[in-house]
């Protein structure tokens, strides 16, 4: 991300302006959260005065969507790159699910529309980008499962994955001193399942 | 929750009123979500002025934080009451707590610091009692598990209800005519895990 100082305006290519703008949304997004977004602060820290920034995106909202849209082809990415194995197991993709939200906090929460729910909500270019996502996890599951029952098994994993992310990402449990060894050991569980009381062999 | 014309100054024992302003500020949230929490508008649908209102409350953080303790109450009472059943099925306790979260999406999501993350974070009194309600759903696992694998599989199991919990209230996929029933399919998935591509019999 560029910091100029004010008073140096800044002078980019077309496309490379909108990139800059959206880097440093992205580097507010991780510093403060979705509240965080400002489209005058975003034009500060690349160099441009704000009706620069305005010939971009017609808002806050314009460009927290486009923030949300390039979350969710890094995820996606994320996750086409998570190495798949012989026995193909789904651990790979949750882990780069997880990673992904870790490394990214503040545009995990606002790709799910946190601070831009009212302008998400509505919006068919996010929900087509949230289903490409989803896509590339039911793919995964398409070379083990019959067709009928890859909807709820899908679903199953991306709320594991996802809550998983959140309770980290928000602090609320102390992940110890291995975080990337909890997440594994908790997503092997998807694979196994919780065994049942009848498993145990002492009397309860 | 009681709503008075202005100008009708209403009157409370020391205990009603400070349920009678939790109860608005439940109400409030279900409405328009954590940020829509106003002392002001609390006081103003119970009847009572605002400075009647800062009596029981220091400000906005200290009535949030007391919602969210009656929030966390109140869930741990719905796991506690889940039917259990012979088989020590986990499915019940799963299904109350996505169920509350879904009958209280903007209490839910206060809970869970929106809006509030600051004052919540270093908070002792939510500490214990999301540890609380996370103990409940521990106690289910104990009648199943040996003691080391517990704190793995209530993660596993927290973060799948988490997860199914929000992006069924944030409204992120479409789950159907039946709800309860995708929950109920979501959940079993947690007792059975996924199976691994081993188990199907066609070629690849």
């Amino acid at each position: 991300m560029t910091t100029r100082e004010a008073g140096t305006p800044a002078r980019y290519h077309h496309g490379d302006l909108r990139n800059a703008l959206l880097e440093a949304g992205h580097a507010l997004l991780e510093e403060g959260g979705p509240t965080a977004l400002s489209i005058r602060e975003i034009a500060r820290r690349v160099g441009v005065s704000a009706p620069a920034a305005y010939h971009h995106f017609s808002g806050l909202d314009d460009i927290a969507v486009a923030l949300a849209e390039r979350g969710f082809g890094k995820l996606a990415a994320r996750l086409q790159a998570a190495p798949s194995n012989a026995k193909g197991q789904l651990a790979p993709a949750g882990m780069a699910y997880v990673a992904f939200a870790r490394d990214n906090p503040g545009l995990y929460r606002l790709m799910f529309g946190e601070g831009f729910k009212g302008a998400f909500s509505a919006h068919d270019r996010i929900r087509a980008l949230r289903s490409d996502a989803y896509e590339v996890l039911k793919t995964g599951l398409s070379r083990r499962l019959p067709t009928e029952e890859i909807g709820t098994a899908a679903l199953f994993l991306w709320s594991l994955t996802h809550g998983l992310a959140l309770l980290m990402i928000d602090g609320q449990f102390d992940p110890g001193a291995d975080p990337e060894a909890l997440v594994a050991a908790v997503l092997r569980l998807s694979g196994k399942g919780l065994p049942t009381s009848a498993e145990r062999t002492d009397p309860a």
